[in-house]
């Protein structure tokens, strides 16, 4: 019978995965053009799509720009998940934080705007979700975190949505205004180079501070 | 004769600076809408003048905006430049100054936004003149205090643009989503009480990092 075949199973080839493609299109475009404002049709175009599968997938333009995000952020949050049962110090959860959240924003210097022009445009039960979805699992991270230094004799107390502010306005600072970075950064620092140099910067601060100790 | 009055000289009433007033009136709109996308007509209304005016003195919306920026950012500017010339020691320096920038991002949590806006939209002189008046001074003030720390034993070397930007990023993430903070912040804090937390706070990590001391 033709139905058994004698080599390998022969599946139809997986269906490209257009709603990632969506997301893709849209993460280049915005980073490209330095604005949120882009044209629906512009991402499907970018994403070799018809662009009436915007609407299929994601209902509407809120709806893909929260998928944005919730891609975009959704992958530290997972991580950090992790991190925080995992059998490690806190110094180290923390460190493995800081330069996680600093890849997030070299590859989506965006994120800080996106999650604004989001929570802006919100209504209650949509901004709690946000809140629920993205950042309480951040504040708790950092809450937990922060518990488990001080317990250990490693940290001092410190606010942990002041510090949770901190790391992530200093990564979106870095990296979203682009044309003033080039303008700073020293001669030809690309942003792939600078994310080095950024994150060990970001994690001797968080930890030592710039006093020199005696 | 009646031109010698008997009393103290009587002068016109100081005619109230309209400038000023425009510029305090579009702050004020910018606030509580939480965009800077104000209309030129409500901020002639709330500053009580005629909108004709608005053109008289800073010719176009774009001169009104680099204003305003001017106004907000300046004072500071000034200040640093001040302090930097000062006997003051490295630590000192830099602990007014942030003090006096997480003030300033306080009045004014648009700040960042509207820096953006003003040096995306700006040609390359007018972004050059914007860059020397503005972030040059700040980033000098960050270069020589540093210098003088470290020359002093006081400091370690620490790159001061990425310092420049870790302090710019944190006031404005914590000033400028307003919802965000409200949502975050412990229960009936406002954001006069939390600009005295958050610059103790700023002070401590900068200068210590949040490991603790043996």
């Amino acid at each position: 019978m033709a139905i058994i075949s004698p080599g390998p199973l022969k599946l139809p080839p997986k269906r490209p995965d257009v709603r990632d493609a969506l997301l893709q299109a849209a993460s280049e475009l915005i980073i490209e053009r330095d604005t949120l404002e882009v044209a629906l049709t512009d991402v499907a175009q970018r994403a070799s799509v018809n662009s009436a599968l915007i609407q299929y997938y994601f209902g509407n333009k809120d709806g893909f720009l929260l998928a944005l995000l919730n891609r975009d952020i959704g992958d530290a949050v997972r991580r950090m998940r992790i991190l925080l049962v995992s059998e490690a110090t806190a110094t180290d959860k923390l460190t493995a934080h800081l330069s996680g959240i600093a890849r997030a924003y070299h590859r989506a210097p965006y994120l800080n705007r996106l999650l604004r022009m989001i929570s802006n445009a919100a209504d209650e039960d949509a901004f709690e979700e946000l809140v629920h979805k993205l950042i309480d699992p951040m504040c708790s991270f950092y809450r937990d975190v922060i518990a488990q230094g001080v317990a250990a004799g490693d940290l001092r107390e410190v606010d942990p949505v002041l510090l949770y502010f901190t790391v992530v306005g200093a990564c979106d600072q870095l990296f979203s205004n682009r044309r003033l970075f080039n303008r700073l950064a020293a001669e030809g620092r690309t942003t792939d180079a600078a994310l080095g140099v950024f994150t060990d910067y970001l994690v001797t601060l968080v930890f030592e501070g710039i006093r020199l100790q005696p």
